[in-house]
Parts: C-alpha cells; sequence; structure tokens
C-alpha cells in the first residue's frame, strides 16, 4: 500500500491511503491520525490501512492534489542517512581533495541528520546564501518499525516498514570547513525533503530484492534529465547491511528514516544524482568545474518510475528560492 | 516550575508538574498529555501548567518515586550535542593523539546525536562489550521552543524552554575508527540519559545567566566524587552562541534538545566529568592510563545542587550492567 500525509494545519498532518495510481486517497481516520502513530502501533493499524487500500483500488477515494501533501513524516525521531554507493563518495572525496576513507568496502559510511523540520515534496527548497553552494542529492531511503540494538543483517527485513524517495539537500560549500572539525555534518545538511508517498515494501514487488531497490531513480535539473542511475547493484551495502552497522550500539524506535545516501552509478551515460559528481567529472575531463551550484529559480524533480512508466512514489518537486 | 514524565507503558508517557523539593507531583491533565504536547502548545499550556506549580507550593500533589520517571522526553526529534568546555576538547583530543581544531575558539563543536531512544534518569546503561570503553560525560542541556533558522545569540534567549541534565554516554573505544570516517559519531554514542526533572529558566534564578548555568555540576562515580566542576565560565560558547551557530542554515522544531558537552574546569581540584579527562591526566602526570572505563556494577550519579543542598533537577542515578 502507499501512505502519505496531507497537511492540516497541525505539526503532523493526517495520514490518508493512497491509491496504486496516485490519484485518489481516503482518510485514515479512525485507524491512525498521523503517519508516526501508524507506525507506533504498526501491526494494529498495518491491517487496517491495507483494507483501505482495497476499497482504493476498487475505484472509491477523493481525487488527490500532490501539492497538499507534507513529508510522509513532517518531522522524525530519526534521520540517519548513509553514503552506501560507493561511486558517489569516490567522486565527491576527490572534488574536495580528499582521500576516500580506507574501510570504503567494509564499513559502512553514516552519518545523523537533522529530522525535526522536514520538508514536503513540492516545499521551496531555501537558498539564504548562494555562497553556501546548494546542491539536490536523489536518494531512496526506508522507514523503520522500532528496531533493537544488535539487530543483524538477516534480521533486518522484518523493520523495514515503507519505503520513500529523498532529496538530501546539502550545502557544498559548508562541508569541508565542517567535516575539518571531524564531528560530521551540521550546518551543511539544511532540511530534507521527501516523496510524496511512503510504500510498503511488498507495493515494489520483485524490484526490492535483499534490501535493494533495483530500479532507477530519475532526476531532472529545470526539465533536463541529470541522471537516472540504477539503484539496485551499484548500492555497495544494502539496507539490511546499513540497518545492521546503525544497530551495533544502540535501539532505534519505530519512524527512524535510514537513506542510501546519493544514488550514483560508474557508468557516466547514466548521469547523475548530484551536481557534485557532474562538477567532478567535468573537473577531471577538462581540468575545470563548469556546472554552477543551484541558484534562485532552479528546479528539481527527483522520481521513480515502475515498469508501466507510472510514478512509484510521485514526485519530489521543488524549487529553489532566495530567502 | 519544575516539569517531568512519569511512566505509563506508552511511548511518551505522561507529563506531570513535580514541587520545587521534587517530592509531590500533580498530574498535567487536561492540559498536555506529554511533555512533547507541552512543548508543542507551549504559550497556551505553560501558564496552566505554572498554575498547577503554585498548587504544589501550597502542598497539594501526591508523593513522586523517582525511579517511575522517564526522560522529561522519552523520545525527541532533535538531540544536538555541543561541546562548548574547551578544557574537555583539548585533554580528550590529546587522549587519542589527536589535535584540537583550528577554530576551537570561534567556531561551536557540535553533533547530532541519536533521539528515538532516549535513557530516563534512572534506566540501567548497558553494556553488550568491555572492549567499547564506556564512559559517561555529564552535561547541562536545555530543551527549544520553535526556533527560526537565522535565530542570533542576541534572539536565542526566547526560544529556550527548559533546562535539565544529562549522562551522555560515551563508548571511547569506537571513536577513533569512526572519526576517521569523517562522518561524526554514530556507533560510539548509544542512548543518552537525562534528569528527572526539566526546569523552566526562571526557576534557576540568578544562576541562568547570558545563556550559561553558574552552578557546580557534581558527578560521583560508586559513590565517590568524580568532580564538580563551575558549568558558568569554563563554558566557552554559551548556549545562546550553539543556538545561533546550529541555526544558521536551518529551524529546529519544539523539543529540540541541545547539549553543553561535558563540563570541564581547567583547575584539577574541580576534578572531572568524564573518565577520559581523568585519564588523559594520569597519563599527563604519569606516563600512564590509570583509570579503567566503566564496567558490570558501576554506578554514576550526576547532580546539581541549589543554594540550600536540594536538588535542581533530580539525580540521574544510573548502574551499568552487562547486556
Amino acid at each position: 500500500m502507499k501512505l502519505a500525509t496531507l497537511r492540516d494545519g497541525t505539526r503532523d498532518g493526517r495520514l490518508i491511503v493512497v491509491s496504486r495510481d496516485g490519484e485518489r486517497h481516503l482518510p485514515a481516520e479512525g485507524i491512525a491520525r498521523t503517519m508516526q502513530a501508524a507506525l507506533d502501533d504498526w501491526d494494529e493499524a498495518a491491517p487496517k490501512l491495507s483494507a483501505l487500500a482495497e476499497r482504493l483500488e476498487g475505484g472509491e477515494g477523493d481525487s488527490l492534489d500532490p501539492t497538499e501533501l507534507d513529508a510522509p513524516l513532517p518531522r522524525a525521531y530519526e534521520w540517519v542517512d548513509g553514503s552506501a554507493y560507493i561511486n558517489h563518495i569516490v567522486l565527491v572525496r576527490k572534488a574536495r581533495g580528499a582521500e576516500p576513507p580506507e574501510t570504503l568496502e567494509t564499513d559502512p559510511l553514516v552519518y545523523q541528520g537533522g529530522s525535526g523540520v522536514l520538508l514536503g515534496p513540492t516545499d521551496d527548497i531555501e537558498l539564504p546564501n548562494p555562497e553556501w553552494g546548494l546542491d539536490f542529492e536523489a536518494e531512496i531511503c526506508v522507514v523503520l518499525g522500532d528496531t533493537p540494538r544488535g539487530t543483524t543483517k538477516d534480521d533486518a527485513e522484518k523493520y523495514v516498514r515503507l519505503v520513500m524517495l529523498c532529496n538530501d539537500v546539502t550545502l557544498r560549500n559548508l562541508i569541508p570547513a565542517e567535516l575539518k572539525k571531524s564531528f560530521g555534518f551540521f550546518n551543511s545538511k539544511p532540511a530534507s525533503a521527501f516523496s510524496p508517498f511512503a510504500v510498503t515494501p511488498d507495493e515494489l514487488g520483485d524490484a526490492w530484492k535483499e534490501g535493494r531497490l533495483h530500479r532507477q531513480l530519475a532526476t531532472r535539473l529545470n526539465g533536463e534529465l541529470a541522471g537516472d542511475p540504477h539503484a539496485g547493484p551499484a548500492m555497495h551495502f544494502s539496507f539490511y547491511d546499513l540497518i545492521q552497522h546503525i544497530a551495533k550500539t544502540r535501539a532505534f524506535t519505530a519512524g527512524t528514516i535510514v537513506g542510501s545516501g546519493t544514488v550514483s552509478n560508474e557508468d557516466e551515460a547514466r548521469g547523475v544524482s548530484c551536481l557534485a559528481e557532474r562538477r567532478m567529472r567535468e573537473k577531471i575531463a577538462t581540468g575545470e568545474f563548469v556546472t554552477p551550484f543551484l541558484k534562485e529559480g532552479d528546479h528539481v524533480q527527483i522520481e521513480m518510475l515502475d515498469d508501466d512508466g507510472k510514478s512509484i512514489f510521485g514526485r519530489i518537486d521543488q524549487k529553489v528560492v532566495r530567502a
């Protein structure tokens, strides 16, 4: 099933179930008021939400306006972002003249992101200072149920409740000084945006396999395709590997979001899911960075299509505005 | 006023108001079910909670059992921990053979911590592996209301809703490998524990001044005083400085917790608020680390007293158990 959050003036919005084609919805009223409430009580709520999903496929429901949607979780208890596509790590570190870590292929990179204010799929990206080097990062992420400390990759599947897309907004020019302090990203990672729909793994069919999503993730900048890399095989650490890694020393509460990191393929024909990679490829090819970072008025769209060309998660569709 | 969260079998517990002496309480029922709900609607809730606090000072209320308390926020939307006591940074970096950052005195160090699972004041600290080097870190922290992006230190005061204490549990031996990857702490920071009471700044009187808490913070290990450093003057960056720093590129939702970092004084007579500092001082004095990290059965207590010797925030009182 597909779930979403309708803005209603409250902090957490209102949970709805969405038809497979993304065009109609039914309110989850009486089951769970919010997405977090459904995740808090998943075993109870999921079958009832699923029954609503069936009614939607039977033709019921009101038409859905995607601009009325907030992030599936407008505020979340944790946002843990990985960097599981090794090609991305190698390229962006080259771009800032840094070496990839020695443990690149054996020890997953993750950082703890801010999760108290998350952006809806059509929210503007505010840019207070163009010198900060605004970039998008197209990612896949999963939403966990209560996940105990010590969960292993073999056990991780059962804690994955939902899958969605993310634009992990990044301020590239703030990164070097921040990483030099060795406490990780902070100012360089403003609020991230999420796809309209969060879907259960069964909705993905065979494309969801061993903790990886085997489809192409398309990112458009100002209407032109920036990239459509395959998200499956290039994901060096699967979501199950990431869950095992993060659960080594602590437990996670229902509603924790775990990100894949920027989807990236070695094959240059597949383009990029962030401008930093394109810039690095330009530098390698020509000695110069050519593409500028995002500026006021730029338009970023992120989407994943199924075999019939239908949007699985709806479209992240954001404009950059000067703030 | 003093607020706390009583365990009631739900994820967020139940908000109570506590008498100044910490011995009695009244339920906040009908005002706000949980601490988060009160923070979400603070302008409405605070005067009503304050009226309950007055009734408590008039002698009303039921007796309070501190072991029934959870963390004031059992799950929070963000936990942002600073490192504002420069003496701590210098000592722990020496301990791991690392240099302090060049911008030590001009650019605050903060990291984003996990906030989905927080420990109550008397919860056990689980130690799955003694080799991980378990340590306590006694800190002060504040809970924010909705804080806009771009908040400056001059404006920060009005967003500080509550003050509390924290034991920022740390796995020292996991830090070097983690920081080498430059994405910040993750596995090395398991769940932190918080004091029984979260108090409004006015409850602190003159001791709360310009974003610093001017009192001594006492930590006991197995009944012996480990340290009682002054938390005020040695805090190089005030909470207002920290808020300005973190709000540079994004906004924070009500209920965000901001920590001071380990309270630390240069004066060795004031002892330590974490074992890493004591170990480093031993190394400097004798060439050897003498004090071991925490082991099963160890007992950590953190508390701050007022002029009359009464506990302001109640006592963090935790045992280390093998998990």
